[in-house]
């Protein structure tokens, strides 16, 4: 199986454009403002106690736990956003805080490396007496995550011999040894961390947990039917697939299809590719192709949302996509980036970077407003303020950002992604490189055995010219790929000036063999004309309508700029739209003529046609929604 | 102001077509089937109790109360269905069957009048201490509304005795005078009984208790929350606006908007017309009227379901129709009915009528299967049952008609209707005589003085050819007034054959002034003509659609006819529909030719647009749905 490495994220320096733009907001807003809500120093806010709770768990305060069973995850996420943030840009000070952190988390830590600040506090006594649904290995999971961005970031390995402890106590209570535990965490997360963390130990034992993990999932006799049980309880389930939810109702590699709760399912998936790509195992590797076909082909918004309902923060069915329902939570957009990454690495082929790239500038981008202090847990495709106000079954979306949540996963799981994007952004494998997402950077590789410096020149995702240009002291004799968006449908390369007339193409990839040697520039040119998009015709909510696509950024209409009652505009099928920058939000709009139906009545019922009036509409990238005034919002667009 | 009287149920002998053969299947299978369900002698079906809890009350038997608080209104819905069904079509044993209920609830009667088996049992002491939650006042509204129609089915007194003494009781304990309680239903429906009791006794007292419960609606301090506070409770409520859930936010006149469970709207609504009606209040038939055009331009399905939503069984907003998750139950479109009729006896404009004979013959009569052996409780007017079994937000919704429910409030709501239809048919006052609906019927009236009978010829509602002849025995100079339905846009009409030339509108009924003799006929012509019926395009939910409708029946789309999918199936401009009768349904269908999309692709997104096949449509009206296989329906089809 192939294994591209991805390059570090203190190797890619981004240095303008959006994704720079939104890595100086998670650094300059988001990371100071959760260091902030994680010390409950946030006024109007509900705080968070879960540095507090660790003071608790370390003997240092009095008190209890307070907040979610999985509190502590919140601290695990803000210092794994803290090790990518040290990696590109140092900062002593933040620096010696998170090594604080570190220390108070060394300290909250039990004898035998259990560490859990709810368990330690509150219930000593029941540590993994309920895997389904207490989280233990969920925050294991982030904690290690944490410790492997800081020591890549940092070089230090304070937190990575806490958690290594704590590893090698959770080792020895699971595993397929007589003796051990066979259970296996009701969210998972700690399986790909686990592999992360192999990267950087080279432990097997590491490897082997995680892979235990992935195999004894969904085995009978059904290790959370045997603890329900224990518990006295039946298994009655607020959800009507028990069992479902976590992914669990059968052995991993018997899923087909995707269920349940869509940050779990997202965070199983990318171990399933991470197991498979360092054990050769194609079985399984096979498995989690099959589960992404059913994601991306059945189940995946135009943003790369998954999560189509409320109920189970999950998905539904294949092919139900409502839009103004829609739960599409920030975090499963998320998950969808991680295991579109890892599928990238075993098979370069362009279909993963394009979800990747789609989720990214799309369901991700918009959980975070463009001055970093707002949020959106759920991310829907239409939003009628009015009817979320008055439909129960729309309570859950929020007509504008908040700025937090009483379960505040979605900003640091931003935060994170969004520090360590660069390490999305390139694949080395001997001498091959590949370039998967475009932005304004410099990158340091080794290819081919060189060290190389590669320069990204371009304002992608708003324009589609991209400069690169080789630093290399030494030729290399590489093979550089670069990708061809899914949406491009016109394109051409220069190398060194000269145009390459007859490009190869491989997997989506431009294929550009050479000796590279210092100063080459490769220039690229993706056309990004507006395009109409359409869902297949077996979704049923965008049948005859299409969603405004330029380039990666899927577009939107906001009430501010088109009026109420978006529903009723229609866009001509002839009708053209010119690209302009707005100043306020630093995005290009499109504008373009549209209909829009009037009635002539007031009654409800005619059979009279309505009235079709000439207007220009605005769109703007989705992800910039909710930025201006509240009010509607709508992606896709009636044609006719 | 006006006050039209209908006709008495036993004075309207339906002869043939489809209401006739819905009231013969109520007489022949619900009521049958009902007396079972009370019984508890229906198979498979949660057992009701409904029947014993009276013989416990009655102290006949031991033991404790059984089903919802309300459980004795389906005993009294279906004793009320029985009086109508006796003054149609007596029947000497079922009539013995229905005293001897009676003679049960007499004796389950206490001394003081009090009727009520739930509190006999179980909270003798609890009466009256929690009116918002505990349906007394409900239960009490149906025994009167059974035992008017039973007394004037019948002849006989014997539950109007019984429900007078309960009626006394409750006067005694509610009403303005000091000392007595200012409290009102939580479930209105005794307001409109009271009215139907005055009518018969005469009495003002009942008159004035209605027009109490009515005024006292809403008034500060807040009958509820003293209640709850004596309770010792917060308020807090299970549903977001816990004042508005029963129309109680507001004092009754102040309201201008239909919110809250729909049923208990449109009971009070219609109570709310009685009392104007009855006491000469021009300003609360203006609130009232002001709550109709709400409703009706604004909060009404196509097929006169309202509520939709099934947060709170209730409305949501102004516009708010969603196909799939509606809830328009069947109990809220015959409070419609109820609402319509009322309005129509004030103000005999076809607007009223036509509302009226949206909702009977498309959300009422889709409560039904056509054998009368199933039920809907919630009506969509869209259903896919993979999304159904899938989506939380749809699990209220049934793919297909259920044969019993736990909360069986619609089957004897439909029966009572369907059972006393021939008293929404006209309207008399005076010399003037007004035909609000039509069907193949024999009336007799007494008009401008005279007795007359009135026969109706037709195939009404399949075809529009209406033939009205006069049987009287004396002249009579009147005029009678036929309405020409807000749906026809074309019509002609023969007096004795000759056609009128410059016939008179008067509110949408033509009005025709004559003296009247033996054997004189009117032939009204109602062109019938397939429409497209489209929304206002303040609804996002059907912008860009249209329904199919003939006469007054609303079509839709089967999956058995039409194949899966139903939401790709669009339907040109110019596709014409022919009318053919099926056999197996009995009703006209539609046959026309649309176009189906195609994807190219498997893939979820495309800038291509799909393939649009010709396929040939089939659409059946939209009460006659799931009488077959079950499987996907659509009312409202895209056009393009």
């Amino acid at each position: 199986m192939r294994n591209l490495q991805p390059l570090a994220v203190k190797d890619v320096a981004l240095n303008k454009g959006l994704l720079s733009e939104r890595m100086r907001v998670i650094r300059e807003e988001v990371i100071p403002y959760q260091w902030k809500a994680l010390n409950d120093q946030v006024p109007g806010a509900e705080p968070s106690h879960a540095i507090e709770n660790l003071q608790i768990a370390a003997g240092e305060k009095e008190g209890v736990h307070h907040g979610f069973i999985f509190q502590d995850s919140d601290v695990a996420k803000w210092l794994e956003a803290v090790g990518y943030r040290l990696a590109t840009h140092p900062d002593p000070e933040l620096e010696k805080t998170a090594d604080e952190v570190i220390e108070l988390l060394g300290r909250a830590q039990e004898e035998d490396g259990y560490l859990n600040s709810f368990f330690t506090i509150m219930r000593p006594e029941g540590r993994w007496t309920n895997l389904r649904d207490d989280h233990e290995l969920y925050c294991a999971g982030h904690l290690i995550e944490a410790a492997v961005a800081y020591y890549e970031g940092t070089g230090k390995r304070n937190l990575l011999d806490i958690v290594c402890r704590f590893v090698d106590l959770i080792d020895s209570v699971f595993g397929p040894e007589p003796g051990k535990l066979k259970g296996y965490p009701g969210h998972q997360e700690i399986e790909l961390a686990l592999i992360r963390l192999y990267h950087v130990t080279g432990d097997e034992k590491h490897l082997k947990l995680a892979k235990f993990f992935i195999d004894q999932r969904g085995q009978q006799p059904h290790y959370f039917v045997q603890e329900w049980e224990k518990r006295g309880e039946t298994g009655k389930s607020w959800y009507a697939w028990p069992l479902e939810y976590q992914q669990s109702h059968l052995p991993v590699r018997e899923q087909t299809k995707a269920v349940g709760h869509s940050v779990r399912a997202m965070y199983m998936y990318s171990a399933m590719v991470d197991v498979a790509r360092e054990t050769n195992d194609v079985e399984l590797m096979d498995v989690a192709k099959g589960l992404w076909r059913n994601v991306v082909s059945k189940q995946m918004y135009i943003t790369g949302g998954v999560g189509s309902q409320e109920y189970g923060e999950g998905f539904s069915t294949d092919y139900d996509l409502p839009s103004d329902t829609a739960y599409t939570e920030t975090c499963a957009a998320i998950g969808l980036v991680f295991w579109a990454q890892r599928l990238l690495q075993v098979e370069p082929k362009a279909e993963y970077a394009d979800v990747l790239e789609r989720a990214l500038f799309n369901g991700v981008l918009s959980g975070i407003s463009l001055d970093g202090q707002r949020f959106f847990y759920v991310n829907p495709l239409e939003v009628v303020p009015e009817v979320i106000s008055r439909r129960r079954d729309h309570f859950h979306v929020r007509p504008t950002r908040q700025s937090w949540f009483g379960c505040a996963c979605c900003p640091p799981n931003i935060a994170r992604l969004v520090a360590s994007v660069g390490k999305y952004m390139y694949g080395v494998e001997g001498n091959a490189l590949y370039v998967h997402l475009y932005g304004d950077n410099t990158a340091e590789a080794v290819w081919a055995g060189k060290n190389v410096t590669l320069r990204q020149e371009t304002d992608y995702p708003y324009e589609g010219e991209v400069k690169v240009s080789i630093e290399a002291p030494e030729a290399v004799d590489g093979v550089l790929y670069l990708r061809i968006p899914g949406w491009c449908q016109e394109w051409n390369v220069k190398v060194n000036g000269e145009i390459v007339t007859s490009p190869t193409l491989e997997e989506g990839y431009l294929k550009l063999a050479r000796v590279w040697t210092n100063g080459d520039t490769i220039e690229l040119s993706l056309a990004m004309p507006v395009m109409r998009v359409r869902s297949n015709t077996l979704v049923r909510e965008t049948i005859g309508k299409v969603a405004l696509q330029r380039g990666p950024l899927v577009y939107c209409l906001e009430e501010q700029d088109n009026g109420a009652n978006l529903a009723a505009l229609i866009l001509p099928a002839e009708s053209e739209f010119i690209v302009e920058f707005e100043e306020e939000l630093n995005v290009p709009i499109l504008r373009g003529e549209a209909k829009r139906y009037v009635s002539n009545t007031d009654e409800l019922y005619t059979t009279a046609e309505p009235k079709a009036e000439t207007v220009t509409i605005t769109a703007i990238p989705y992800f910039a929604w909710d930025n201006r005034k509240s009010g509607e919002m709508l992606v896709w667009l009636r044609e006719g």
